[in-house]
C-alpha cells in the first residue's frame, strides 16, 4: 500500500516527462528551422542587393569615363547613350532578357532559357527579386561597353536598335550557356564539358568579351572618325575633352567592381542545415582582394610601361590599365590566390598596351579602346583562369560543399588541360556568337544608312546636330573668361 | 527486496531525467532568445544604416543636378545651398525635427511629436540611432528640392531661414501624420482613416510633394528670373551650364533611391520569435525592382515623347523623366507589382511633360522644374498607389504578419474606394499645410525685402555678388584656351 | 504480476526518455554552434567589406577635392597622384604594410609587426581577407592627404618615393602602436599606458595627423608656390579652378566617412556564445550620428565664422570646415555622446580657421590646407577624446563585454587624467615619428634636386610639362565658346 502509494505516482510522472521533454525539443527545433531560413534569406538579400547597387554605379562610371574621353561636342550624345542603356536595358531585360538567361525550368535546354518572361513566376524557390536586380545591373553594362567603341560618329536611332538587341538577346544567351545551371558551358551543369565547364566567375567573357567583340564589329564597319588618321595614315591624337571625368569614371568603376566580382557569389551564407559548407565569407573577401590587386598591378605596370614608351607619366593610360586589370581578373577572381591576381594584372597591362599599338598600325579607331580593353583583357582573363585556378577554391565556389570531388583546375598548378580547354572554348564561342549576331546587325544598319552620321554632322558634333545643344553652355554674361576676353578686346 | 532494489533506483532516475531534460531545454532556449535578438538587431542595423548612406548620396546628387542645371555664374551659390541643407538640417533635425516627427510616447497625439528632442531617451525599445540617421537623410533632402525652385535669384540669408523652418518644423509634422504610429493619416495607426490610412511608403507625398509645394510658393512669390520671358512673354531658353553634372546628379539620385525606397521597410528581418512573418527580404527586393522599372519607363517615354515634341533626342529631359518616375513610384513602391510600376512610370512622364508645357504658358519659372517634377509626379504617385496597391503586399508591408486582416487596397484591383480616398486626403492636406506655412513665410521674406536679390546682382550672378567668386576660375596663364585666343590676337 | 506488468515497462521507458531527450538537445546544440559561427562571420563580413568599399570612395573624394582646389594646369598631375596612391599603396601594403601593422604573432613586439608579409598565413583565426581590405582602404588614404600639401610644385618621381615609403612603412608602424593588440599605445594591449591606452578609434591621429605632419614637412621644405606671396610677403589668392569638383569631393568624403568611422568597430555582432556583449549595433549607429553631427556643426560654424571674417558666404570654406569636423571626431566618434560631437565640431572649426590665419602670417603654403585640416583638427580630435570620452562607451567599444572594469575616461566627465595623458602621448609620438622619418626623406629628395620642379615648369604647369597635356582639351572646332570668340573677331 505504502509501496503502491509511493510507486503509482511515479509512473505517470515518468511518461509525462517523456512527452514533455520530447515536445519541447521538437517544437524548438521546428521553430529554429524557419528562423534559420529567415536569417539566411535576410543576410543573402542584403549582400546581393547592395552588391547590385554597386554594379549599377558602374553605369555612372561608364558615363563619366566615356564623356571625358570624347570631344566636348559629343559629350551629351555619349552620356545619353549610357542613360538609355539603363532605361532600355531595364525594360528589355525585364520583358525577356532575364528569361532567355535564367529561364531553365521544366522545358530547360542548354542553349536558351524559356520562362520567367516579364518576371512571371518570380519569386520562386530559385530566384527572388534581388537576383533579378543583380543580373539586371550586369545586363545594362554590356551595351555601355559597346557604345564606347562606336562613339562620336553613330546615329542615335542605330544605337537604340543594337542596344535593345544586345541586352535583350545576344548577351542573355551567353549568360545561359555559362551561368545557368543548364548551360552547356556551365561549371554547375550536370554534364560538364571536358568534365570541367568554363569558369567565368563574374564575366570576363560573358560581359566584357561580349561587349568588346560587339564593339569591334561596330567600329570596324563604321570606320575611323573623321581626321583620326591623316592623308599618310598617320594617327592624329584626338584627346578627350576632360580628364577629370575620366578619373571620376575610373574610380566609380573600381567602386562598382567590388559589387561585380565579390557579389557574384550570389549567397554569402548557405541554406541551413547544410553544415558541410556554411558559407562563402572568406571567398567573398578574397575576391575583393584579388580584384584590387589585379587592377592595381595593371595600373602600375601601365604607368611605368607608358613612361618608357611615351616619355611621360600618363594619367589616362593608368586609368585604362587599371580597368584592363579588373576586366582580366573578373573571370578568375574567386578561384585564384592573391599572388596570382598580381600575375594576371601584370600581363593584362601588356595585352592592352600591345593591342593599342596594333590598333594604330591597323588604323582601327575605337575611341574608348573598348575592343582592346574589354575584348582583349577579357579573353586573357579567361585563359588566365585556366592556368592559375586553385582546386580548393573551385570546389569552394562551385561545389556548394561537396567534398572529395576531383575536377580539373589551373594547368600551371597541375590541374590538367580540362579547364584551360573549356576556357578556350568559351573564348571561341563568344567571339563566334557575337560575330554572327552583331556583325550582320551592324552591317545591315550600315547598308540601310542608319548607322553613321554625315561628315558635316560629325564635324559639327552630335550634340548640336542630334541633341539640341552642347553639353556645356557659355552664357556670355556669366563666364569669367568672357570678361577677360571682352576687356582684352576693348583695350585693343 | 530485489523488487525494491530494482524499483527504487528507477524512481529517482526518472525524476532526475525530468529535471535534467527540462533544465537543458530551458537554458538552451533562453540563450537562444538573446542570441536571436542580437542577430536580428545586427542584420537590421546593417540594412538600415547602409540604406541611410545611400539616401545621403542623394544630397550629392541634388547638388550636382542643380549645379549643372543653372548658369555658371550661380553654380557656387546653389551648391552651397545643398551643403547647407545637410549641415543646417543635421542640427535642426537633431534638436527638434526628429522629435516633432516621431516623438510619440505617453503624451502622444496625432498631429505632432513631443519627445526625443536632441536625441533624449534615444536609443530606446522603438528607435535606435540608425533609425534617426535614416530619417535625417530624408529630412535634409526636402529643402534640397525646394532650393531648386528658387535658384539663381534668392538671397542666401532667406535660404537659411526657410531651410531651417522647412526641415525643422513643416516637414516633420507631415512625417508625424503619415509615418508615425500615432499619426492621424498613418496606415499603422490604431484608428485608420477610411479604415485604411494613407499609404506613402517612402514619401512621394511626405518628401517630394512637400518640397515641391514649398518650391511652388517660393518661385511664385519671387517671380521668373530676369530675361526668362521676353517682352512678348515668349520664353527664352536658359540652359544649364553643364550637362555632364546633370547626368552625374541623375545617376547619383538613382543610386540613392535604392536606399530611399527599399530601405523604407526599416527592418528586413522581424524580431524573433514572431514566426508568422519572418521578414521582408522579398518585399525589399521587389521594391528595388519596381523603383528601377518605374524610373526607366518614365525615362524611355520621355525620350520618345520629347523626340516627337521637340524633334531631337534630349538627354536632359530624359534625366528629368527618370527622376519623375522615381518620385511617382516612391509612394507605392512596396505595394505594387512590377507591371504596375511600368504603368506608374508611363503616366508620370506625361504628367511631367504636361506640367512643363503648362508652366511655360503660365510664365512660371522653376529653374529645376522641382514644382512640376517633385510636386506633380509626387501627387500622381499617391493617387497611383490608391489605384494599383495589391492587398497581399499591403498586408505584408503594414501588418507585420497579422493574417486575415481585410483592409482597402487598389481601386482598380477591386480594393474599393477607401485607400484612394485616403491618398486624396494626403494630397490635399499636404498642399494645404505647406501652403499655409511656407506661403506666408516666403511672402514675409518678400515684404521684408530679404527674399530676392537685386537685378544687378542677378545679372552679375550670385557667385560674384554673394560668395566671393566664380565656381570656375580661369588663370590666364594656365588655360589652354587662353593660348589659342592669345595667339589669335597676336596674329591680327 | 499485474503490478510487475504495470511496473516493468515503466522503467525502461523512463531510461529511454532520458537518453532520447539528452541526445536530442546535444546534437541540436552542436549543430547550433557551427551555424551561429557562420551567421556571425557572414554578418560581420558584409558589414566590414561594405564599410571598406565606402572608405575606398574617399580616394575618389580626395581626387576630386584636390583636382578642384588646384589650378587647371595641375589637375591631371594631382589626380594621377591620387590614382597612384591607390595602386602603389595596394602593392606596398600587400607586400609589407599590413605585416608591419598587424603581424603580431609569436614574435610579437610593441613597435612593429613581423608576419603576414604578402598575406602569408591569411586568413587565420584573427584576420580574414575582409580585414585586410578594410585596412588597405585606410592605408591608401594617408598619402592622399600628404599629396595635397605638396601639390602644384612636386616632381612626380619624388611623389612615387615618399608615397611608397609612407604607406609601406611610416604609417603601418603607427597603426601597430595604436591599433594592434600588442601595440604599446593600444587600448586593447595587456599593459595599458597610464592604465588607459590611447583611444584613437578610427584614426584622427593614426591616419590624419600622420598625413598632415608628413605634408607639413613636405610643404615646408619645398616652400610656397611661385607667386603665392608677393614681393611684400602679401598672400596672393590662388583659387582652385573648379568649385564643383570641391563640393563633389567633399560629399564623397562625407559618404566615405560613414565607412571610416562606424566601420571601425570591425565587428557588429560578437562571436556566439559570448552573451555578455552580443554586439555593437547601437554603437555603430551612434558613431554614424556623432560623425554627421560633428561635421555639420563644424561646417555651420565655419559658414558663419567666415561670413564675419571675409564678409561673404564662402562655399569652399564650408567644405573644409566640414572635413575638419570629420577629422576631429574620428578619434572619439565611438565613445562620446552626440552632444559632445557638437562640441567637438564647434572647436574644430576654430582650430582650422585659426591655423589658416597663422599659416598666412608664416607664409606657409599648403594648397589643400592639409596640414592645418588633417594635422590640426586631427590633434584636436585626440585631445577632445581625452576630455569627453564616456566610460560606458569605452567599455562597450574596447572591453568586448567584460564588466566592472574601471579604466580612465574623459577628464571633463570625471574620468581622471589617464586617458588625456595617453592622448597627449599619441599626439607627441606621431609628430615625432613622422618628423624623424618623413622630414629627412623630403630633405634628402630636396638635396638630390628631385623634389621640386623648375620655375618654368611650375609656371607652365605640371600637366603640360610632365603628363603630356592638359586635363581639359579644347578642340577649336568643338567648343561653343570658340564660336562666340570667333564671330566676335570676325565682326571687328
Amino acid at each position: 500500500m505504502s509501496h503502491l502509494s509511493l510507486h503509482l505516482p511515479s509512473t505517470p510522472t515518468t511518461s509525462l516527462s517523456l512527452s514533455l521533454s520530447l515536445s519541447l525539443s521538437l517544437s524548438l527545433s521546428s521553430m529554429e528551422a524557419s528562423w534559420e531560413a529567415s536569417v539566411t534569406d535576410s543576410i543573402n538579400t542584403i549582400y546581393l542587393l547592395f552588391s547590385a547597387y554597386l554594379v549599377f554605379v558602374m553605369q555612372l562610371g561608364f558615363a563619366m569615363l566615356c564623356a571625358g574621353s570624347v570631344r566636348a561636342k559629343n559629350a551629351m550624345n555619349i552620356m545619353l547613350t549610357n542613360v538609355v542603356d539603363a532605361v532600355v536595358g531595364s525594360i528589355s531585360y525585364y520583358l525577356f532578357g532575364f528569361a532567355f538567361a535564367f529561364g531553365d525550368g521544366s522545358s530547360s535546354n542548354p542553349f536558351i532559357g524559356t520562362e520567367f518572361f516579364a518576371l512571371k513566376d518570380i519569386p520562386n524557390s530559385s530566384y527572388d527579386y534581388s537576383y533579378f536586380l543583380y543580373q539586371w545591373a550586369f545586363a545594362i553594362a554590356v551595351s555601355g561597353i559597346t557604345s564606347g567603341s562606336i562613339a562620336e560618329r553613330t546615329q542615335f536611332s542605330a544605337y537604340l536598335v543594337f542596344s535593345f538587341f544586345l541586352t535583350g538577346f545576344v548577351y542573355p544567351v551567353v549568360v545561359h550557356w555559362v551561368w545557368s545551371s543548364s548551360g552547356w558551358l556551365s561549371p554547375s551543369s550536370t554534364s560538364l564539358i571536358f568534365s570541367s565547364g568554363a569558369i567565368d566567375f563574374a564575366g570576363s567573357g560573358v560581359v566584357h568579351l561580349v561587349g568588346g567583340i560587339a564593339g569591334l564589329w561596330g567600329s570596324l564597319i563604321e570606320g575611323p572618325r573623321v581626321g583620326r588618321f591623316d592623308a599618310f595614315g598617320k594617327p592624329v591624337p584626338m584627346r578627350g575633352h576632360n580628364a577629370t571625368l575620366v578619373v571620376l569614371g575610373t574610380f566609380l568603376l573600381w567602386f562598382g567592381w567590388f559589387g561585380f566580382n565579390p557579389g557574384s557569389f550570389d549567397k554569402i551564407l548557405v541554406a541551413y542545415p547544410d553544415t558541410s559548407n556554411q558559407g562563402n565569407w572568406t571567398g567573398v573577401g578574397r575576391t575583393a582582394v584579388t580584384t584590387a590587386l589585379a587592377g592595381s598591378t595593371a595600373g602600375l605596370v601601365t604607368l611605368f610601361g607608358r613612361r618608357l614608351l611615351v616619355g611621360h607619366w600618363d594619367a589616362l593610360d593608368v586609368c585604362n590599365g587599371l580597368l584592363g586589370g579588373f576586366v582580366a581578373i573578373t573571370s578568375g577572381c574567386a578561384v585564384v590566390e592573391p599572388w596570382a591576381a598580381i600575375v594576371c594584372g601584370f600581363f593584362s597591362a601588356w595585352v592592352l598596351i600591345g593591342l593599342n599599338i596594333l590598333a594604330l598600325k591597323l588604323k582601327f579607331d575605337d575611341p574608348l579602346e573598348a575592343t582592346q580593353l574589354h575584348g582583349g583583357c577579357g579573353a586573357w582573363g579567361l585563359l588566365f583562369t585556366g592556368l592559375f585556378a586553385k582546386e580548393e577554391f573551385i570546389v569552394q565556389a562551385y561545389n556548394s560543399g561537396e567534398t572529395g570531388v576531383v575536377r580539373p583546375y589551373g594547368l600551371l598548378l597541375g590541374g590538367g588541360w580540362g579547364l584551360l580547354g573549356a576556357q578556350v572554348i568559351e573564348v571561341l564561342v563568344i567571339v563566334g556568337w557575337v560575330s554572327i549576331t552583331m556583325g550582320p546587325l551592324f552591317y545591315a544598319l550600315h547598308r540601310l544608312e542608319i548607322l553613321r552620321i554625315s561628315v558635316d554632322e560629325e564635324v559639327a558634333g552630335l550634340d548640336i546636330s542630334s541633341h539640341g545643344g552642347y553639353a556645356y553652355t557659355a552664357h556670355p554674361e556669366d563666364t569669367p573668361r568672357y570678361y577677360a576676353d571682352y576687356m582684352r578686346l576693348q583695350n585693343q
